[in-house]
């Protein structure tokens, strides 16, 4: 990877830069399509996998034969892993729950919050080369957790890892269906398939497309997706080697993934360059990770100081700290969406099995959002219980504020009960 | 109201749609507002200003004379009002920080989330009669507490009471811009106004489709908006005045204000419509509130499981729970934005004062969406660190998923490390 060695920090904005492509002729193609589900159904969904897919989709749903068969089918090896998976991923998720905790404001006044699962969600997990079981974890345990009673499931794969997490995580729905006409069936219901009220999950371009016009619309949806990314910052108490292989593990998604490396050691670097060469050639996806690497920045920085600012203005989307005091940078970042400390975390265990989530604001989007959480499948309901000493406390302050705002009905609403406690 | 007896659940979809209105010819006129903005950043502004409010906009920046001279014009009271509300937003938002909690999911494998403030927001508040300080308390609180180290308002208006709710919450910069282009400006930054990461506030509809315009490309918005709404849900217990007057609070609000009345006591929607007439006279605003009136519904149902029902479905963003047993029936409210129980919990309260966020999820959003709350302003950055143990306990588990999604690179990460603990 080029090694670019001191830049000014005029100059980062432009290293920074994620490649940018306009959406206009995708999002052109992909309306029709939401339209077309929108009007016709099932029967859209059926002429546009015989359109795009060439599928014969006369059964929509998943047949619930395939799905039985999935677990015979897979070795010993591979449930464990996936059950192992789902245990810690549950266990750190189930932590994110917040209990009511009712708050007097004032003297009977009385506030709340009920968290509540979204009761119906759809998650996407595209077919393609790698079956992503690992994102049906991902999406499906904090649904599962947050007592989601409708999980919807549409995938264009059969893959029995997939039917098999879907299982653990209890979707009660999967359907053959894929592309942006899959999120436009969840988004609108069909006579199959179940309007959901959020959508979650990754996809090409056109999946993207079709997520953030259904945005525009008011559907809610998990983020915006864009190209995986990871930055890491490593000083001479970082493995080369280790540092190169997390390098690679994100370089593998595709020739679009961004990979970052920050040292203030050129030595470092340089070595870090060699292994680099050696691990790639020995890589089944070598050509993709290769064109990944060859577009990716090694960054001489100055200080720590300066690294952590550069860090910050980048907001990874993975950031690994692989320097001997990881614990006291990572409070300093305030920009990233998921941090892995040391030498023996790499990313991929946080994108497998560690517990934490995988889907994570990429593009930039660290700065405003989270990733994936038991958060994004309930909502908080705010209670309150007011009681007639509470509102003769409360109430002058109301009275006050909505005659300052010209809203008469507002104030009137408490000096009528006001006036009936006298 | 008109009253609506017994209709068949077939009926219900019709019977709570909001209208809905095509945004389409408002994204036409709103889109080369954002890209004059993005173009020419501050000299749009001022040619906006010109062309739309016949405003000279040498001074973008609110003068800082104007904000200092501010609470010098206010009464007492009403100063006192705004800093109790003050008070009541802080204890109980407060409350919703959520603490570092260090998960080992398996022995030497720790895993965490930390809350980070959004370093950059933008807050908008519109102009027209009524100058909207409390939302200015709703928005800025919350941001306060985050500890965004930025915090933007945007508003045409010079109101007093706005500009001493913006020094209380700690806004950092205001600008006298409004409509499509203050959000514009937020979004893109100009010469004057910072770029901020997550934009929000209520406004008009070009407001409302410059945000779903912007968060299409991937800018952070609150949520989507829509014309306020609120539902009662009332039995015998509860006083036909009081429910008239929270329902005029609303309908005062414009005439596309959503008004729902639920009861299984046929005389008592016959009382509330009697005291309603006399109300409604007596209001300022009476014509704007008698339009959003005779739109809305009382709906008779014919027993309490149909009225959660009916109200779990219509997913109000505001909803009065005036029964005797509110606390047991909320617990079965699973779509809301927010939930006032009982004869002296006035909607207002929450509007103003009691301390929970009147910033809430309209047009049915509240299915997916939550109000605005302190997790609004905060990413939750997950943290990860495994120790060599850690990696040899969860490492065949990552290495098992791998492989069998083909991720040959995200495999090697850890089985490096592995071998080198050999």
């Amino acid at each position: 990877m080029q090694i670019i060695p001191y830049p000014n920090r005029s100059e980062w904005p432009a290293l920074l830069a994620r490649p940018t492509q306009s959406m206009a002729n995708i999002e052109k193609a992909v309306a029709p399509i939401l339209e077309q589900v929108q009007k016709e159904g099932d029967a859209a969904l059926r002429a546009l996998a015989l359109k795009f897919d060439k599928i014969d989709l006369t059964e929509i749903a998943m047949p619930p034969a395939t799905v039985a068969a999935a677990e015979a089918s897979l070795t010993e090896e591979l449930k464990a892993a996936i059950r192992q998976a789902y245990a810690n991923i549950r266990k750190f998720h189930e932590t994110q729950y917040q209990p009511v905790q009712k708050i007097e404001t004032m003297l009977g006044v009385t506030c709340w919050r009920r968290s509540v699962g979204i009761e119906k969600v759809g998650l996407y997990i595209p077919g393609g080369s790698a079956p992503l079981f690992s994102t049906v974890l991902m999406l499906g345990v904090p649904a599962q957790l947050a007592g989601c009673k409708e999980i919807v499931l549409c995938t264009p794969s059969d893959h029995p890892a997939i039917l098999y997490a879907a299982q653990l995580v209890g979707v009660t729905k999967i359907f053959r269906i894929g592309g942006a006409q899959a999120i436009a069936a969840m988004a609108y219901g069909t006579e199959s398939v179940p309007k959901v009220y959020k959508i979650f999950g990754p996809g090409n371009q056109y999946v993207t497309a079709a997520k953030m016009l259904l945005a525009k619309e008011g559907v809610a949806i998990d983020m915006p997706a864009g190209p995986s990314e990871v930055a890491v910052y490593a000083d001479g108490s970082a493995v080369p080697a280790f540092v190169a292989a997390d390098l690679l593990s994100q370089a593998e998604h595709g020739a679009d993934s961004q990979v970052l490396l920050v040292s203030t050691d050129k030595k470092f670097l340089a070595s870090v360059n060699i292994t680099l060469s050696t691990q790639l050639e020995a890589l089944p996806r070598k050509e993709l990770a290769r064109k990944a690497i060859e577009n990716s920045k090694a960054i001489l920085v100055e200080d720590e100081a300066e690294a952590i600012d550069l860090l910050n203005e980048y907001a990874a989307e993975h950031l690994i700290l692989s320097v001997s005091n990881a614990e006291e940078i990572c409070e300093k970042i305030i920009n990233a969406g998921s941090i892995f400390l040391g030498n023996y975390t790499p990313e991929s265990c946080g994108d497998y099995a560690s517990g934490t989530n995988h889907t994570l604001p990429t593009n930039g989007h660290a700065r405003a959002y989270s990733g994936v959480s038991l958060d994004s499948f309930v909502k908080k309901i705010t209670v309150q219980h007011i009681t007639p000493e509470g509102l003769k406390a409360l109430g002058p302050t109301v009275e006050a504020m909505a005659e300052a705002e010209s809203l008469h009905a507002h104030k009137r609403a408490v000096s009528l009960r006001l006036s009936s406690l006298k």
